[in-house]
């Protein structure tokens, strides 16, 4: 077995945009397992916008991730060592195992998945927190009903894509906000939304004012600014809006709201949430899902960097949009 | 009788600031009274921040006011002339008569009301719309728990001064944000807010910082722009935020917010409302606030124009703050 396990640590905060610099790989030895302890070997590791907030020492709804530790992130992979009663080498689990080769865990936060028959990297998209993220978010604050329009940011995205589909399998008209006409094509032709609207044409407001001639009763947010501001304008009374993710907020300088007024005008209710708050929905969730993946109703893509070393890249390029899907680093 | 009615009508819609010029007081000949009709002499007309959105011609809850016609405006007054089986001559009402001295109506959202215990013109107030907006929006939305602590800006207003005293008596620490420290010395000493900030006094964000030094849980919300940008900054997980007026966005001017990632990061609930969206609600309300006024624990203050010619000054002061307390105008 190696005795060296390879790790990224968050070495300083940005000032601004992260960089590269922020980061550092360093080699650790594997300490010997304690008792009830198992060793993962991982397979995948996710990389996800919310690790860009927690690079930050600021309020927020989660602690900053400390500087000088592995970076936390959600991982997959096999069990190679155990000292613990419920996991066997072999196991295939998931967990939030960090930046790194090899996890050790007590197995607090870890799941034994099944990957027969779907990859196991799927349980870091549509059968993982994304897809739940989705799920609870159309669900349980958008709650769609058929005929309405829903809009969805980051529409190409691990979370955009599944929001876009329970949509339309819901009876709605969705429609999908991403950044260039590749990612536009397949969120139309692939995942079968009904629109979408490239928000880097240089003319969104009009452009989203044609995909929603209805206009808009449901908008999960992924991107905040002057994406958000547009749906705003198109909302129709009683909107719902699940705020689960503000992208464009992360790097310092704030990117003002300016139609703010359409929460009173349209009597709005705007919610902000946090899926691993509503661990009692998952087990409904993930069994929807995984049905709908079963029956190819439900697409993903992944977008994939291999080696632990190019993991901050592929984090960075994925805060501006450069991935296409679940972006995920392979690690074997 | 009086031949003829004073009124005053919208003729042009504003272009940035409303001004005086938007306004024209006409007289008319008064009609005859049709069958099933009666006539109100007015006392008092209400002014609310409300009506400069209905001035603009643009997307809202509400129609706009049309131009040239009686402003819109909710009034009180005594019938004296009826041929309406269920208004009798001397019975007082409150309505929706608009911006004039004499009102004709077939009953339609009239309403008798019984001045022996309460000034007529608290039926505009404390026991009309205004109070039930503050009652619909502390209990409705914000549904404070004892120990919680509730900020309403505008604080001295109509609406503020009712949402500070419900939340005092809900066991909440009460903290108001008006301009001004005549304003925040009435808030504190005379409503007996737990605490007022004067948000012309240039440190907001400092001043709101001390005074909730547990963060905010609710946030009712008068003003928009930066006064809810710094309430934003104070908020708790799980906060509720009931918006139910942008005085300061019904300038042309957008005020753009700053702080919305605030609610992704504090997993807020943002709503927006309209009081005469809730009819149920009214009734169990107005006997509440019946109850509270009768037994001197709902203090309300007015600040009171006379004669018809002097609303439009009267409005646009109190769409500047310069009223002080439920801003009315005595037409009798």
């Amino acid at each position: 077995m190696t005795a060296i396990n390879r790790q990224i640590l968050l070495v300083s905060r940005p000032q601004g945009a992260a960089t590269a610099d922020n980061f550092r790989l360093v080699q650790t030895p594997l300490a010997p397992l304690g008792d009830g302890q198992f060793r993962v070997r991982n397979h995948y590791l996710s990389l996800d916008p919310y690790m860009r907030g927690r690079m930050n020492d600021s309020k927020s709804y989660a602690k900053p991730q400390p500087l000088d530790q592995v970076m936390i992130g959600g991982t997959v992979g096999e069990v190679i060592e155990s000292r613990h009663p419920s996991f066997a080498v072999g196991d295939k689990v998931v967990g939030v195992l960090g930046w790194q080769e090899f996890g050790t865990s007590d197995g607090q936060g870890v799941m034994k998945v099944d990957d027969a028959h779907v990859p196991l990297s799927a349980y870091l998209g549509a059968l993982g927190m994304p897809g739940v993220t989705a799920w609870y978010g159309l669900n349980r604050i958008i709650a769609p009903r058929a005929g309405e329009t829903v809009v969805v940011s980051a529409a190409s995205g691990a979370v955009g894509s599944v929001v876009g589909q329970l949509a339309r399998l819901a009876g709605c008209r969705a429609v999908g906000i991403a950044g260039g006409p590749e990612k536009c094509r397949y969120v139309v032709e692939t995942l079968g939304f009904d629109a979408c609207v490239d928000y880097k044409a240089g003319h969104l407001s009009e452009d989203l004012e044609r995909a929603t001639p209805d206009g808009v009763d449901g908008c999960f947010e992924n991107v905040g600014g002057e994406v958000f501001d547009a749906t705003l304008t198109r909302t129709n009374a009683y909107g719902r809006i699940a705020v689960c993710g503000m992208i464009s907020r992360y790097d310092a300088q704030p990117v003002p709201l300016l139609h703010v007024d359409a929460i009173l005008t349209q009597r709005l209710t705007v919610q902000g949430f946090i899926v691993s708050e509503h661990l009692d929905e998952w087990p409904n969730a993930l069994r929807q899902l995984g049905d709908l993946v079963a029956q190819k109703k439900l697409h993903y893509r992944e977008s994939v960097a291999v080696g632990l070393d190019a993991a901050p890249q592929a984090f960075l390029g994925m805060l501006k949009g450069q991935n296409f899907g679940k972006q995920l680093v392979k690690l074997i």
